[in-house]
C-alpha cells in the first residue's frame, strides 16, 4: 500500500516524500534513544530497559513531536529530549501492560516481551525506570535555548498524559471492559482518548511548546493530535482483524479472542476505515494556514491511517 | 523511648519539641497529599492511588524535604508539592516492591497491600499513576515565587533518585541478593545507597534548591542526608530483628526467613547502634553552620535512630 494515496492534491504534499522522512527521522531518534541509556551496574536493569526501548518500533511519537517543533519554528535539537522521553514512556507502557497481570502478551514488535526475558520483577522496573528516567531527561538534557518555564509545562503535560486522566486511566477502563459485549461508544471513546490519543496529543503539543507555539497554536495542535490519536487507534483496531502475525508483530486477532468491542465491532470495517479517514482529513485542514511547514505533520497523518503494521 | 536521648547538649536541641513539630507537619502534609488526588472516573485507578497514598506512614520524606527548604531560608508553601512528590514516589516504590513478583507482601503499614484489595494489575497502574502525578505536581503546583530553573533541577534529582541510578538500581540489586548468605558489605552499601539514602537524599536537596541552597549548602545537605540514610537503613534492619509484626505495621522477621545479608547480620546489633549513632553525629556537625535553625534537621536525624517502628 502506497503512503501517498489519500494525500490531499496539493503539490507540496504530492511531492513530499514522506518514506525518506521517516526514515531520517527514525535514524535520529535512535541514535538519541541509543545514547540515552548507559550499560553500568547493575547491568541487568540498563540492559532490561534498553530491550524494549531499542526493539524497533515505527518511532511515530517522537517523529510527531520532532515534526511540531519544527512546523512551529523551533528546532530538532530542541525538541529531541521530548521526542526521547515519550518514546520511553510509551515503552513503560508497553512493559507493563504485556505483564501476565495485566494484558499477558508473549511477543512485542516480533521480540519476546520484556518480562520473557528479563523476569516479571525486572520488567516491572524496567517500566519505572523509563519513567523515571524521561522526566528527568527532559529536565537535564533540553538544551538552553528553550525557557525553563516551557521545559517544566512540557513536564506537566506529560505526566497528566501518562497519569490516571491519561495512559493510565484509559487501561484501567480497558481492563473493566474485557470479556464484556455491552461496552458502550462512549467508554470506548474514553479508553481511546486516554490510552492512546492522550499521549500522541503530549507529542505533538510537547513539540509545539519547546518551539513556544502561541495559545492559538496550541488549540490547532490540539484538535490535529486529538484527531490522528482516534484515527490511529480505530486502523490499530482493523489491523488486529485483517492482519498476520508476522506482519503486526504482536500476536494478532487478540481483541477478537478476548471478545473486546473495537470500533470496528461496532461500525464494521468499511464504515471503521471512513470514518479513520474523515478524521485524517479535518486533522489536516486545522494545519492549513501553517502553509507548506505543515506538510510533514499531513504527511504522517495520512500515513497513519494507509499503514499495514 | 524518649526521642531526646542522644541530642546533643545544646539548649537549642534540648528545648526542641520534635514530637509537637512532627506532629504538625505531618499534619500539613497528610492535608496537602489528601487534596493532590480527587476522586473522579475511573474512580477505581484514584482510589487505588489514594489508599496506598493516605495509609498512614510518618511522612519522614516531605517533612525533611519541609525542614530543609525553612533552613535555606524558603518556605513551607514553595516546598509542598515537591514533599507531596517524594512521598507519592516512596508509595509507588512500597506499591510495587509489594507485589507478588517482587516481595510478595500482605501487609504494610497494618493494612492490606494495594494488590490484595484491588488487584495485581491495579497494583500496578496504580504505582504508574503516583510516579507520573508526582513530576506533574513539582511542575504545576510549585508556587511562582520559586524560578522554574530551581524547578527543573528539582525534578531531575527526583527522576534520578528514583530511576536505575537509584531506587530502581538499588531494589535490582537487593533481588539479586536474596538467598545469598555472602554479600559483600559493599553491595550491601550499595543497595541501601540506592534503595533507601538516594531518595532521602532527593528530599533533602530538593527542599534546599527550592529555597535557593548555594552550591556549598548543597554540599552540606548532600553529607547530611547520606549519612541519615545509611543510619535509617541500619536502624530498618535492627527492627525488622526486634520488632513485633504489630509494631512494624508489616511482617516482621522477613529478612531472617529470606537469609538476607543485613548490617546487623554483618556486625550484630549493637555495634549496628553504634555506627547508627555515629553516622546521625556526624550529620547533625555538617549542620552546625546553621546555627539553631538547623535544629528541625538535626532533631530528626537523632529520631531516626530513637524511632522503634
Amino acid at each position: 500500500m502506497v503512503a501517498t494515496d489519500n494525500f490531499q492534491k496539493t503539490s507540496e504534499l504530492a511531492q513530499f516524500n514522506l518514506a525518506a522522512y521517516l526514515k531520517e527521522q527514525k535514524q535520529l531518534c535512535d541514535t538519541a534513544l541509543d545514547q540515552s541509556i548507559p550499560v553500568v551496574y547493575p547491568e541487568k536493569i540498563y540492559e532490561a530497559m534498553r530491550y524494549s526501548l531499542l526493539a524497533g518500533g515505527k518511532r511515530i511519537r517522537p517523529i510527531l513531536c520532532l515534526a511540531t517543533s519544527e512546523m512551529i519554528g523551533g528546532t530538532i535539537e530542541m525538541a529531541m529530549p521530548t521526542a526521547c522521553a515519550v518514546e520511553m514512556m510509551h515503552t513503560m507502557s508497553l512493559i507493563h501492560d504485556d505483564l501476565p497481570a495485566m494484558d499477558n502478551d508473549d511477543y512485542r514488535r516480533g521480540k519476546l516481551t520484556n518480562h520473557k526475558v528479563y523476569g516479571e520483577d525486572i520488567a516491572i522496573l524496567a517500566g519505572d525506570g523509563l519513567l523515571a528516567l524521561s522526566f528527568e531527561f527532559v529536565a537535564t538534557q533540553t538544551p538552553e535555548n528553550v525557557p525553563p518555564h516551557r521545559t517544566l509545562q512540557v513536564i506537566a503535560r506529560l505526566g497528566k498524559a501518562l497519569g490516571a486522566a491519561g495512559l493510565v486511566g484509559g487501561q484501567v477502563v480497558d481492563l473493566e471492559c474485557e470479556g464484556k459485549t455491552d461496552t458502550s461508544l462512549e467508554t470506548l471513546n474514553f479508553i481511546h482518548n486516554h490510552k492512546t490519543a492522550a499521549l500522541l496529543e503530549a507529542c505533538v503539543l510537547c513539540g509545539g511548546i519547546i518551539a513556544g507555539a502561541s495559545p492559538e497554536d496550541v488549540k490547532k495542535l490540539t484538535r490535529y493530535s486529538q484527531n490522528i490519536g482516534l484515527a490511529f487507534q480505530i486502523i490499530d483496531d482493523i489491523l488486529d482483524i485483517t492482519s498476520t502475525q508476522e506482519q503486526l508483530g504482536k500476536t494478532a486477532g487478540k481483541d477478537l479472542t478476548a471478545q473486546k468491542v473495537t470500533y470496528p465491532s461496532l461500525w464494521g470495517i468499511e464504515e471503521s476505515r471512513v470514518k479513520a479517514k474523515q478524521l485524517v482529513d479535518e486533522a489536516c485542514a486545522e494545519l492549513a494556514s501553517f502553509g507548506e511547514k505543515a506538510v510533514p505533520l499531513q504527511a504522517i497523518a495520512h500515513f497513519i491511517i494507509n499503514r499495514n503494521h
